[in-house]
């Protein structure tokens, strides 16, 4: 049977492809929510009042920008417990 | 048969497409919405009254920056989940 | 019937350009329209009355930039569901 | 008959030269709108009365801006549709 | 029995995938919170009366930082305890 | 005969050679326009009554910028359509 | 006995990937700290009376800012002295 | 007679030499008058009594930074027309 | 006896793997204390009756910035000089 | 005959070296001038009267600038028309 | 005996790594100590009567800024002189 | 007779050898000079009566910008002219 | 006697650690104490008075600077001149 | 004899090494001397009664600064005049 050979090669290339999922997903929220925390630290020390709000504000600009990478992260589990592909090679 | 061999090669490539395609997304907008949102954050933060219109107009540009970047994830989602190439193949 | 074994070779060579083209569109957009949405922001913050005309303004710029980037997305599609080439080949 | 065979490899490479020639057209027009548009919006902010005039200078500075990339797209759908080598070799 | 090759090559891929996820996600979560967190001194040294507000601020927004870091490590320690790609195999 | 193969080498390196040289030129020109074209517009905006005299030297200046990029794209059509080598082999 | 030979592949595999973990999270935290460490020195120098309570916040800070590089060293360590995968193969 | 292999694989690295030749220059050129034609535009907006002799000297620049890059455009055209390794291998 | 051309491969990946450890380790503490002392330097030239203070704050900051890049020397010395895996392997 | 197959090699390097002699120099020489013509240009726009000696001064510079990059123009062109090596081969 | 191929395969790589150790550990001190000294430089200009204190404190930060590439420095040292993968190997 | 064999491949090297000298000269020497005749056009504009010397201090800088440049190019015709390697082999 | 072959491999790789070592280190040197100088030239014009203290001082520094890429020289030169392996191996 | 064949590999390397060697020294010496030399003339510019000391000081750092490229030069000629390791081998 030639075909646990072939699911192997895709397993391969799914944990290296999860790898670049997720670690780019990493460096690019990290980075992103510092440059964006910073900026509301730097609101909320200026203007206590206005914190609540701003803190709400953040979180709606947060949701945004975790939309993608979460995205990834899912794609990423979903290629590793469930990949179709492995179940259409019969693996 | 021997279509089972470059049904697994056409597979390979998808997963690493896929992974290119929303990682290279995720990255853009993680970083974009922390440009975007750090700029919506300081307008709120000077001018608490304008909040409600800023936030308006950072969603229309949130839909713009965030329109190629879901069509890359839509595709990636369509080629793990029915590709094309692979039914014509015979996968 | 070798044909089969090129077709494969073109689909995979596809698939990679397809993740190339909406990839380096998806990057450039989301940061093009960070650049563009924050200076829409700050220009709205500070003479609100100016708002819709600034709007519409950025609407023009952000059809021109989204321009080259959804024919990118357009020929993707393309060339993943009526790929001209493969059907030459007879795929 | 070899020429099969040829005309496969001009293929694979003519499809990774457009990915090339329209991604990196899409990365440059739009982190390029942005920075003019960015100008753009500033100026109309400021000066509100000369906005028409502005727009117009703008839209001026866009057709020199895309030709370029506009060609490529161009010569890629050429590549695409109407390729000459593959019309030589019999394609 | 072919097998043990082939859990040997997901393996090693598995251990390289390991130190990218990591590897990645440090580098993003060092850099950023060192952005972060100077923000933070800064707006403390400035006004000591918020600090504790702006602390819990911090929090979360550093849960936000690391989130998608942290999930990235708990993805490596599952593909290095617990892969169920070797168990497939029957590793 | 062994030229054919040749002739679809040569046809290989040409297409890719093509990218190369309309999609660096495509990025050079966008982002150079984007530079150009803001300084264009902030004196426009500054200095309203020298609009005409600024746009035409700007368009003197455009002539300048595009003219290495328009040959470029010449020269890549002229090796796609009258390919002297391939004349020579024959093609 | 083939199992020594797939043992070696992986050991050689497990110190890249150790070296890979441990080298980007020094390069990160040293770069990091010294970020993190100059605002703390500054806000110290500025306002000495408060240094005590600006050292507790930054301990807070490098915990967090320490937590996933720590982690990549645990796992190399894990890695190179208990790596499971090499159980499994009986190494 | 084997001068005609020979022939294909100078012509093929002639071709993705003239690719780099002009695409550098091009890239140059174009950011290159980018720089020097906006500081031209500020100047003319500046002093418009100044604009005839900043245009005289803006020209000898441009002489200055056109000159190598439009003879490396001469000397990709006299590899792509008029190739002397070609003709001395007979082709 | 096979065992040590594996032992010679598991050598050659070690030293490797420590360079790679040590060298980032030093260019990132290199530039990281450049950047910290600098600080020091200043804050101690304007306030010269905190330096004690703030040279041992320093010294805090020094040990948390040099604690990864310390444990990644004790690891390549670990590897050079009593490497598990050559103890496993027999060497 | 071997000697053919040499000259074919050398000729092959030669061209690529050509490419890469002038295409560096080119991109060199184009963005130098732009910083050099844009201080000139600065200068004369401010000091109008000094403009005649500001541009033999520049010229000076321009000659020392252009010196490096036409030195590799020449020898580029030597290699091409009269190849010492390819002499000695008995090209 | 195969032991002396051995051998020379791991003294290849051990005098790449040495050149790497310290390759990049001297570009790191030499950039660091520009900045530090620079700063130093500064310090001592604007306050000369604070020069040896801020000596003596340079000099405990060099003291750290060196300890990481002069730990490089020896175990270069010592893999070249006294390298115990040789010993072990026989060498 | 191998020698010739061995002539042309270490022909080939010292033409990529040549290109690289020479054209990372031209390069630093283009973008040096423009830096350093930027801050001496600057300069003869402020103070025009300095001019003549400030330009034989720039000549003196000029000498030593280009010492190790200008031995790079002999050094590559050296070792085209009068390559002491080939006299060894006898070329 | 297969040594002068193992000698010859070890000989190539020493020449390019060799390269490394004092590339890196002289392009390290150079940038630095031009980074140096220049601030030591800003001090001694603003402050003439204290040219011979901050001579010295930058002396002290350039020590430090200069230290581990002498060391990189030195130990390319022992490598040259005395290299150990190749006594070893019997060169 | 098999000695010339390995004489021919030294030498390619040595080549590719001494354009290394001198490419990069050239590369920094030239960015160097331009910032060093921009500042010594912007110090001359100030005041210009402090010129000749200033120069001296500058032939000092100068002396310093091309120390290590210098050395660079030296071995890369040392190496093609007169190689050890070809006396060694015999070459």
């Amino acid at each position: 049977m030639q075909n646990i050979n072939l699911i192997a090669d895709v397993m391969s290339m799914t944990v290296i492809a999860a790898g670049l999922l997720i670690g780019l997903g990493a460096l690019g929220t990290a980075i992103g929510f510092a440059i964006l925390g910073g900026k509301f630290l730097e609101g909320a020390a200026r203007q206590p009042e206005l914190t609540p709000m701003l803190q709400t504000k953040m979180f709606i600009v947060a949701g945004l920008l975790d939309a993608v990478p979460i995205i990834g992260v899912a794609i990423a589990l979903l290629l590793i417990f469930a990949n179709p592909f492995l179940a259409t090679l019969g693996g």
